[in-house]
């Protein structure tokens, strides 16, 4: 049912290890997470009430019956007997390298490692592993309970039948697994992100706008536009009858202009931290972190039953949905 | 009921100006339509089809009669009456200029011009009008008759009051103008739009994902995130409770790494528009461009209503849509 997978060990208990956790036990899978530090419990905690939230709008109760989720008092024991192991400690190299490695002592040696690196190359996450052919980037986002994506990376070393069981397992879990082809920093999605974040920055750093109105001219144009098509699919329309080609003639000759700042990065500074902060709070409205989370994530539900509704086949993530949706029934009733 | 204004001029009939004639005559505006090109009666025709569509689905019959929509055999005749002229023509800023200044003869000296453009500055584009003072920047995102946001940006020589009207003008038609603060090449969106896109050509270029597995990059992950919180807010989450301070430390040194290609435009040359045309034909999956515009809408309408149904205040564009669907009823019966 989940790959052949009934017992999952995520190591690193912050905002995504503890969603990959939700995730995993929601879908019926017995988790056991490590943290070393002393909040460990009460983050997984409070993702695991947001998920079971979600799922319970999602699918009621025609949905398995949660795995178990520990909290293990080491490394060591998080990894004994999980079938698939989830790293998400900090983006610090040193720091994954080393855990990692521990990870790798650990485990049997067929069980895959997942990173859930936001651009570390995998090559050289697998450095120095006794099995480095089952170590692979799968590289979630922000709710990992919730958003499909998951990016697929392989390095040097990485067997292509790990790619494969990863894959696997990740649809099981309702996920949109992308293999990406070429090993490159960041991968596909961060890549993306931080270039528009980039010019994100310059924006508030220049008094061009603030952090409210960056948003709401995100929230209110092309986010509604890419929550459905990318980029390509959307400019493709933009050309009219005439299509890409046309677009491309067209838009082509801005580029050059440019309308970025292209070659600088801008310095996070005290001021620039201070005033992102500081309108970053004034946008909340007084509403916490977890009002937040949970406005978030009844927005993305409505947004994916949006999707889901719109016919047999759904549409991108509509589609997921339903055969979710589907995968969960079965699972409960057998 | 829409600012005073009963009768508006659309000067250039591609894609976003038949966008902006349909937005106007779907809310009761009589509209006149001026595009020299042979083909302006059948786009505007076609755009006004599937705008009318998505009206009925978002509004059914509670809604104002339409405005008549007729195309005008010269510019004089299009603006004359008008009491909004909206330029859509070509991004060129000669030709933008040499339009403009005739709609500045031939207007009424208190009528609002709103240009369309992309990106380039009022400042340059007021240049040599009689009447600069009522020219500004009034830029929308296509669909226009779905997409909420108009960045409006005001020129040297803008008069305040004539911003005024024109945000007054875009909300009666459900719009969220957003005053751009200071002016700046491409405005917010599409500086924005232009460091994603830039990235996303590279990754093309250099043959690290297809436009297909890009966009399924985007739609599966940010782009379910950003159509109801933007980068900022979703970042703020990211941090867990430690907020936007914790996140900022976290991820600040990434942007030094750094992530994209910072320093280099692609050149868009045969190979890579042959490429991407190519890519994109195979991403259509056999759809024609109305086919796929109409997924669009139907996906945004879904989207827009998903937000609409969160609750009482809505979320960003549910809330706009609200607000629409009340003053469209009162119209109706008015």
């Amino acid at each position: 049912m989940t790959g052949g997978i009934e017992r999952a060990a995520c190591i690193g208990g912050g905002v995504i290890g503890s969603g990959w956790a939700a995730r995993f036990a929601l879908n019926g899978i017995d988790v056991s997470l490590y943290d070393p530090g002393p909040d460990a419990g009460s983050v997984v905690q409070a993702a695991m009430v947001n998920a079971e939230r979600a799922f319970n709008r999602l699918f009621g109760n025609a949905r398995p019956a949660p795995g178990a989720l520990s909290i293990a008092g080491s490394l060591a024991e998080a990894v004994d007997g999980a079938g698939f192991i989830q790293e998400s400690v900090p983006e610090r190299l040193d720091l994954k390298q080393r855990v990692l490695r521990e990870i790798d002592a650990a485990a049997g040696a067929d069980t895959l490692i997942a990173s859930s690196t936001s651009g570390l190359l995998p090559s050289v996450l697998q450095t120095g592993l006794k099995h480095p052919e089952r170590l692979l980037v799968g590289h979630p986002f922000n709710p990992v309970y919730l958003l499909p994506l998951v990016e697929v990376v392989a390095g040097r070393d990485t067997a292509p039948e790990a790619v494969e069981r990863a894959g696997g397992f990740y649809r099981s879990l309702g996920m949109k697994p992308l293999a990406v082809r070429k090993e490159i920093d960041a991968f596909i999605a961060d890549r993306l992100q931080e270039a528009l974040w980039r010019e994100a920055l310059w924006l508030v750093h220049d008094g061009v706008a603030t952090v409210g109105e960056i948003d709401d001219a995100i929230r209110y144009s092309f986010g509604l536009r890419w929550a459905q098509m990318g980029v390509f699919q959307t400019y493709r329309l933009a050309g009219g009858e005439a299509g890409m080609r046309h677009f491309m003639e067209q838009f082509g000759p801005c580029l050059a202009w440019p309308w970025t700042k292209l070659t600088h990065v801008p310095e996070l500074d005290d001021a620039l931290v201070d005033a992102i902060a500081e309108q970053s709070d004034r946008q909340a409205e007084g509403l916490s972190v977890r009002d937040l989370e949970r406005a978030r994530d009844d927005n993305l539900i409505g947004i994916l039953e949006a999707l889901e509704r719109r016919g047999p086949a759904g549409w991108g993530a509509g589609a997921l949905l339903s055969e979710a949706r589907q995968r969960m029934r079965e699972r409960s009733s057998g």
